[in-house]
């Protein structure tokens, strides 16, 4: 098990984590701008992040979120991807860049102003922005911070992007594993309300083991869907949510196989640090259902279970109050008209069954069991600004229909969560 | 508009609604006991309740929750909807009779000795639980709380049934319509969280007017599918949903339509009185959405706005944050592969127009008029004790698709929300 005793330990471990692979550069710059659309005594902050490879390479992928009404930076970026090449992405925080007047024509204009001064061509960048929806970029003050950006531009380390694409985070997010003679990192700002308004997730994938184009696109795929699909905090999908994956192909391959399971490995540590962070996170929730009578309705009653505010609200309470985990399970599964037979259906909390053959199986013991260990699966991270250790609350179900399985990751619901988002904006 | 500057004034009102039709008595009484399943220094408290009518009519129908895991007071009632004649209702809060062992055989024990005492069929009785699932009723204490329920009987008001089957619901909803000679009342305990473990909402309708049974079950299930049904707090559909129908018969008919329409609009009311009292409600939202391809259409996505933690929480904090309905909206659309042309797309805030042409039209002066109209339509009636007024904050969406239309009406997601659930159970 990880765990970690301050905030200092933990940055120091991050920082180790954050070398970036052979053939790529990072940098970022602080902004400070005053929004049109709201009125403010104080200029509102932003930082401008580059990450660049050193050459344009074929060797990219992306999966973005399936909101109807997709950010512009999304908009472009599916476009660019069937590019044949691609040479980096520029990343904001604070604006999303979502149904603002102009918004396409602002993200182009810096990726044009970019490529003319890295000489390259506009159609290989890709932008990246997360905040709030329906405002304008400061585009006059993006672009003046281009020039420092690159400027700026290390060959070292991801840390300092880590942190300058935290919104509400309370932490950093970095993953990176070795793979034969090369490595994988990633590197997250959260879901969850982050900048309060919008759940967005911002991943960025690079890795420098040559790969061919399909087979990293598939991979990526495939564990997007087990992954960064598998975890749930508002319930929400956001305008703005975005996968990206660099390869600078300076290693030796490996096997498909080999590198697509390395990427599961670290995008699934890294989807459990984004639930970890979430807006007031206190417990993250492991819902797995298995014996469904097929995928879909096992990951469906998984994310029930999961997205239920009564569920959220007894974990984050540490009250063991799993007659909510039945109600959220008959809600879903009623409502698609499946019947189940309760005499097959089991729940387990934390390992203890609580319902079995038809029945709950309580006691005044069980109900001083299960506190004890949802209390101990609780984190103060938002406070702490560390994630103590990495325990989940496990919910097990299991249906007795047939071989669907799911798991999924969630967050409780929480009076942090309720404060950053209906408190702040700015 | 309805308003009241006192929860005194609120109560004298409710008493004046609280008439029962001809026919009808009722009568309640408190129990103390000790569950099985919780250690606990204090006695915990429940009240019984009865409503029965003075002689057995064929005239009764009901509507019950769609969970697939239903309470043993549902699968009972359901059976017993097949009757030919029905005599009355059995309510208790504190324990709903959800998959505890023995539930189904409590409640029927209970029925066959109260229609020993009143001498009529155990099956022409009905059963209501709400409250914690899993834990198993007090049958001893209730079975000798039944004969001073008997003796109770009264055929004045519905008002002490009204309050006895709160739980934390702040105030006692009640509402009623004269119609020809006759009249329709109503009385609710509300859903959100009542009793903490559950979101349950129970409804009793009674009337004298001697409407045919496939009339009444007709006009029941009609109006319920446009009112309860699209009330939503928590987005979970609990156990133990019951609306339940009984007449006396005791009136001359009324034509269907004008029955349809009354019953309509005591259970439109009642709905809203329900959504006001949720738990930790500050703001009802009413929102609308037109011009879909179908109603089921309109009907998700008007959910998917009410039910959206963001715009919840949002509201809440008098946050005109717009941005979070374009992303519900987008969500709902898009992981349903609907395609929207945003051109056509319209998304109001209290008449204010916010989102047209394809673009937010936003300034820090709409941020302040909304900011205005938010702050004024709360409410602070789980502190007061009841409704200070009816506004409710108006979203209205029009997608330019189709003719589906569908409004639904939530509550937003506040401090006092996670507090009554995370931290009380008994």
């Amino acid at each position: 098990m990880e765990s970690y005793s301050s905030k200092a330990e933990y940055l120091e471990a991050l920082e180790a984590r954050s070398k970036l692979p052979e053939g790529f550069r990072c940098s970022t710059v602080p902004i400070t701008f005053q929004p049109e659309e709201k009125p403010s005594d104080e200029p509102y902050k932003m930082n401008l992040s580059l990450i660049v490879l050193d050459e344009a390479t074929p060797l990219f992928g992306g999966v973005y979120t399936r909101n109807a009404f997709p950010g512009f930076p999304v908009i472009l970026g599916r476009q660019r991807l069937k590019n044949k090449t691609a040479r980096g992405v520029l990343i904001n925080n604070r604006i999303a860049n979502v149904g603002a007047p102009g918004g396409l024509e602002d993200a182009e204009g810096l990726l044009g102003r970019l490529a003319s001064m890295i000489d390259c061509s506009e159609q290989e960048l890709f932008t990246a922005s997360t905040g709030v929806i329906g405002w304008r970029l400061p585009t006059a003050e993006m672009t003046n911070a281009l020039e420092p950006l690159l400027n700026g531009l290390g060959a070292e380390s991801v840390f300092p992007v880590s942190r300058a694409i935290m919104t509400t985070d309370s932490y950093a997010k970095v993953r990176n594993m070795a793979v034969g003679e090369g490595r994988i990192l990633a590197v997250a700002k959260g879901a969850g309300m982050i900048e309060p308004n919008m759940a967005t997730m911002l991943v960025f994938i690079l890795t420098d083991l040559q790969l061919p184009r399909p087979v990293l696109r598939k991979a990526l795929e495939w564990c997007v869907n087990r992954t960064f699909n598998r975890i749930t905090i508002d319930g929400d999908q956001s305008t703005s949510d975005t996968v990206l994956i660099f390869s600078s192909g300076r290693k030796p391959p490996v096997e498909e196989e080999e590198f697509r399971e390395a990427l599961f490995s670290v995008c699934w540590k890294l989807a459990e640090d984004i639930v970890r962070n979430g807006e007031g996170t206190c417990h993250v929730m492991r819902v797995r259902v298995a014996g469904a009578t097929d995928r879909e309705t096992a990951l469906g009653a998984a994310k029930a279970v999961a997205n239920s505010p009564l569920v959220k609200t007894a974990v984050f309470g540490n009250d063991p109050n799993v007659g909510r985990i039945l109600s959220a399970l008959g809600d879903y599964l009623g409502s698609r008209e499946r019947k189940i037979d309760l005499e097959f259906l089991s729940i387990a909390l934390g390992g203890t069954t609580v319902f079995d053959g038809g029945r709950f199986t309580l006691s005044s013991e069980t109900e001083v069991t299960l506190n004890r260990y949802i209390t101990e699966c609780a984190v103060q991270s938002s406070e702490t600004g560390f994630p103590e250790h990495n325990r989940t609350v496990d919910i097990d179900v299991i249906l007795g229909e047939g071989k669907g399985e799911a798991t999924v990751l969630g967050s409780d619901l929480s009076y942090g969560y309720v404060k950053e988002n209906a408190e702040y904006r700015s």
